[in-house]
């Protein structure tokens, strides 16, 4: 984790953007090109739209956030031509210096949950050459527990032969999340057993700022979870989804930082990367160069706003 | 689940071919074409040997079996190109005029989970068009319930509109599995809470031979819960993997089927699509065509075998 944790403090910014598109995000010059195509090839416009939509949000923050965390669903409803635009989107952020965080969620038994440990490990060495080219350009992928030990083992694994992480899902933001998570098993909430597991799978992957290879997936909209959590789980760092659009504040999110502020990266998507909605100047732009150059403005604009919220927040709760 | 029923009684076989490549099931003539390769290519050359691979086994299992299940993760693992072999299989073995039951394990909260209920809807319609191209040619995916209620309801949604189905894993066939899933959660065990949510989320989805359009992944390495869950959950049906290779006999099975021999489904990978290695012919093998022809040979004795296996099985069950 001491890549994105020294990326972090170089930024002094503990938030990620969420880069997720949908349709309804994109302004309507960078859609009316996909709705001219036939049905059979919309799929592929939508994805180039997502590609260059992304690419000038990552431009334009590039010097402000240490990540971005696309979400592959997003990608992955425009099949084939999905996958490649979130390949294309995590090699251009790479190449701007940020650290990817694919919001992948996988999880599966031992032998196939090694092959979607080439996420973070590219293409097993095969034949004669020991050479193992990157294919998803990921610095890190989150990951589901249900399955328990023998799914994430091939993951930390890889995680640790390439300097990449993995967050698993501990007590996601989602109503229903409760279901499962907060059911008390033999005395201790699924939750934290998953937490404790979580130490576990990282015990021996602890880096230079105390925190492990493996984090953790602690919503935004359970800040009580997330205070029992962040003293439980003293070497396990959070990504917290769930800020802003799905109704976590900033207050919310002080509980999951340590005591020195650190431990914690916030996600936002929709408060970025659809902020330009909100600019009187959206009615007005006609073109695809227009659009961009909105999207671009508006997603700086409240990544800097995001940021100043976080850090002000968090240097009044460490004041106190 | 009524196509997927009338496909096993139709071909009087309750179990389907995992379609899960890597390396090691490949023989060397298709290997070898791969290691001629550039570093950056091999991805791209396996991928075509596994489109090779799977179609020799589709055409030689299409009378056998109801039904094929590719296991995305072995694809995913050459980024890409290995997606773009994942749909052209599926393609191909729909228009061989089998079930695709995609085993992608996703999940995630409401919009991220609709957007991956592309999978069983195609691309949402788009623009002036109400068409929805099909983008990954699966009649079935398999889903993660960790994130409760508001992930798993995209997907009923999209089967139901679509006439395809899901199945939520309850009871995974690892060994670590009961790290999680045995947990005793307020007297009851999470799997069988689980296997409750599955009930009621296939309520509104009866077809009609009784059984729901969600079904439950119970693995056949834990025959003891299949027999309660099978008890516990009347309409739902079950995708067991874990049989031969993961250790789990013709014994092991027969509680995962109801009273009448129906109700479950029973997946074999390694011991069909692998069974060419236990071929003395293997080692006489030079090229492509030999070595296709030997793989689909084995594969339909194997799955012919495993057909008499589990039906003689089941009859001797029954006939007690």
């Amino acid at each position: 984790m001491d890549r994105l944790i020294d990326a972090i403090d170089a930024k002094e910014n503990p938030s990620v953007v969420g880069l997720d598109p949908t349709p309804a995000l994109l302004p309507e010059p960078l859609l009316a090109s996909v709705r001219e195509e036939t049905p059979s090839n919309q799929a592929a416009a939508l994805a180039d739209a997502y590609v260059a939509f992304n690419a000038a949000i990552i431009d334009a923050v590039k010097d402000v956030v240490p990540a971005v965390k696309p979400q592959i669903a997003m990608y992955e409803a425009l099949g084939v031509s999905g996958i490649d635009a979130y390949v294309r989107t995590a090699a251009t952020a790479q190449r701007a210096g940020l650290y990817v965080l694919g919001d992948v969620k996988r999880g599966d038994i031992g032998s196939t949950a090694a092959a979607y440990a080439s996420h973070l490990s590219g293409l097993p060495g095969f034949g004669q050459t020991a050479a193992t080219p990157d294919l998803w350009h990921e610095d890190a992928v989150t990951v589901n527990p249900y399955l328990g030990t023998d799914g994430i083992t091939p993951f930390v694994d890889a995680a640790t032969a390439h300097d990449k992480d993995l967050f698993v899902l501990v007590r996601t933001s989602n109503p229903s999340s409760s279901e499962l998570q907060d059911l008390d098993a033999e005395g201790t909430a699924i939750s934290d057993r998953v937490g404790d597991l979580v130490e576990r799978w990282g015990a021996q992957t602890r880096g230079k700022h105390g925190y492990s290879r493996v984090g953790a997936v602690v919503g935004a909209t359970h800040p009580d979870d997330g205070r029992r959590l962040r003293a439980r789980l003293p070497h396990t760092f959070f990504l917290v989804p769930g800020f802003g659009a799905q109704g976590g504040t900033a207050a919310d999110i002080v509980p999951m930082f340590d005591a020195q502020g650190h431990g914690a990266i916030v996600n936002s998507s929709r408060g970025i990367i659809g902020a330009w909605r909100n600019d009187p100047a959206a009615a007005g732009v006609t073109d695809t160069t227009q659009a961009l150059d909105l999207v671009a403005t508006a997603a700086r604009r409240a990544a800097l706003a995001m940021k100043a919220t976080i850090t002000t927040e968090l240097e009044k709760s460490l004041g106190n």
